[in-house]
């Protein structure tokens, strides 16, 4: 039998990822490919202690279909928690509840995107969003990512040039893949340039808490005067990413037709799980577990950078974030780091070629290093085994 | 700010949906529009311990992102309790988990459709599917459902003169809206056709365990002789909706292109529910469960039953399934049950209005009601009213 697909079969990611998959599942392999959180900081107690308070208060409740956007009361708590930390004003109608952040990437491009619309995507971008965008055959304008955040000039130089732009994907807070944050004033003009030349904003912060040192800067949401910023945010990084939960807080019209999409995306997300992460915000425990996180983060960042400075070549630029999960490198521009990454597994070491977080693959000289999910020890092996390889 | 939508925005469906849910959401309402399984009948206590006795067990893993196509275990798991009941041979890389079959469907069309794709459906046919393929601009091409299963001199006659067809898709066992079973000669012609015109067969099973009376007929699978039927069912009604866990079961290559599109999609499931639902099949829970839920439904349905021969006008016909969820209603060809549901709601009762489940909305004297999730004296009260109404 001969299988008829459909064209847009042909647009899913397949090879990149399952090689990056098999060979962390490798045992004897120092990855620093991954993107997971480390499972020694997820609260395995608390977690067992929630769900079974969830089951006692709710019983049957917690088991139930719930509603497509999420659990009224969860929706709720979502925004009075938002409220509080950044001085929002957002009600339960402004948040949905998605099954990950992925979920939203799908919904938003089911319900704004045509073929060939025009999207900007900074450069390089997170590579799980351009995967999902890469199935609507976009017309894709690329920016350049700055220390301080995507290059505001180059963006309004391209913003004039094209019009009919739907949004703008960025992440704000230690992007995957660079660590970079988006600078304050940079925020502020990102906005006036969405409400000048009439496009969306996709703020995708999964990060924010994840901050080592450094003072935090208000989400982009923060200064949004005509509701074009479409926020999302996870519990995948702050608690425990097999929950799938995550949220999108936006404008209420837009939360009702991303709502309508999730009816046949899967029709509602895990409902005990909402219900947790319901209890996990109201009992106070977030900023405990945020700090557990940071403790084992921080240091292994540190190893980082310090192994990065020893063993790689003197002409090598990295990132230097003051939190999330990522340092991002710039090699010689002779280098091609897919080339490298063969030889690296030859060697038992991965990371990610940075070529897969380009819109366009045209950029060969970078690579994504992880620190959340190894251990000091192997950051150090890994980096030194690279180190090598490139001189 | 104007909202610049996609062009496939508009094909969510948004206002049927709502009303029905508005209307359940109401105390004093008794509904027969449902389509959710009773929550008594939720084993609270067993799905504690299960959640306890998984975290206990696998601790932080339990917790991590799991491989997209589901956790490897499970997915054996599935495997070997679907080929113990059926004799099915398939091995772990056969089956893939959903969160809900709806996210199935949304994967099936991403991967098989494009626009204009020809695909044929029962007359009447389940919503939620119609739900989703209706955002992918299909050609329909509908075939009428008779009391032992569609049609199938109408479905030859159809596909004598419709190249090209991409599936079938069809519930096989107490269908969703009719409560049919396909009789077996009919499943065994099925496939045939199938063969013979070169289409796949999505059969969808999620009501199988659900019989009262009678003899289990094999899933079409049984009989599938080129890899063409996947098939899709869940824990959603034999256990709880709210854990989001259901599973295909199909051919390797399929498994893997549909994997490809999950990835997109939310990248992986809820990770302590696919392992929940492992230790509900390995601890031999599942019969019992089935049990208890049907001593449950099957009063319910009977009470059903009696009060349409009591109340409903002598020319109507109704399905009397030996099993699922759902009775379905055909009265006078003069009335419109969309009228029909406006004039209920004044008086307290909801219904499906059955031209939700025609793929051109072309029938409109016909009625879904659900049996599982109303007390039976409330069946009976509702049916009293509906039959006033009626007369």
């Amino acid at each position: 039998m001969k299988l008829h697909f459909s064209k847009r079969a042909k647009l899913f990611k397949t090879d990149a990822l399952k090689q990056l998959l098999s060979v962390v599942s490798k045992p004897d392999i120092i990855s620093l490919a991954g993107g997971m959180p480390a499972p020694e900081s997820f609260p395995v107690e608390l977690i067992q202690k929630l769900s079974a308070k969830v089951l006692n208060d709710k019983k049957a409740l917690a088991l139930q279909y719930n509603k497509t956007p999420g659990i009224d009361e969860v929706r709720e708590t979502l925004a009075n928690w938002l409220n509080k930390q950044y001085g929002w004003k957002l009600s339960a109608e402004n948040v949905m509840i998605t099954t990950g952040s992925t979920q939203a990437f799908d919904l938003i491009a089911k319900i704004f995107l045509d073929f060939n619309d025009k999207i900007v995507l900074e450069d390089p971008s997170y590579m799980g969003a351009l995967w999902c965008f890469d199935t609507y055959k976009l017309n894709y304008i690329t920016v350049k990512s700055e220390a301080d955040g995507i290059d505001i000039n180059e963006l309004e130089d391209k913003l004039k040039s094209n019009k009919k732009i739907k949004f703008l994907y960025i992440v704000s807070n230690f992007q995957n893949p660079t660590g970079r944050v988006i600078e304050l004033s940079k925020r502020r003009q990102l906005i006036d340039l969405a409400n000048k030349y009439d496009f969306l904003i996709i703020e995708d912060d999964p990060y924010c808490h994840l901050r080592f040192e450094g003072k935090a800067v208000p989400p982009m949401k923060t200064f949004d005067t005509e509701g074009r910023i479409i926020y999302l945010s996870t519990f995948s990084k702050i608690l425990a990413p097999g929950l799938r939960v995550a949220y999108i807080a936006a404008d209420k019209e837009i939360i009702s037709w991303l709502a309508n999409a999730k009816e046949s995306a899967d029709l509602s997300s895990n409902t005990i799980s909402q219900y947790i992460v319901n209890e996990y915000i109201k009992g106070e425990y977030v900023e405990d577990q945020i700090k557990k996180i940071v403790k084992i983060y921080k240091p292994r960042y540190k190893t980082m950078l310090k192994s990065l400075s020893k063993y790689f070549p003197k002409n090598s630029y990295w990132t230097e974030p003051e939190g999330g999960m990522f340092t991002w490198v710039e090699l010689d521009e002779a280098i091609d780091t897919e080339k490298l990454y063969s030889k690296a597994i030859e060697h038992n070491v991965a990371f990610v070629p940075g070529v897969h977080f380009y819109a366009h693959k045209d950029v060969k000289n970078t690579m994504r290093l992880n620190f959340s999910n190894v251990p000091e020890e192997n950051i150090e092996k890994g980096i030194k085994i690279l180190g090598k390889l490139l001189k």
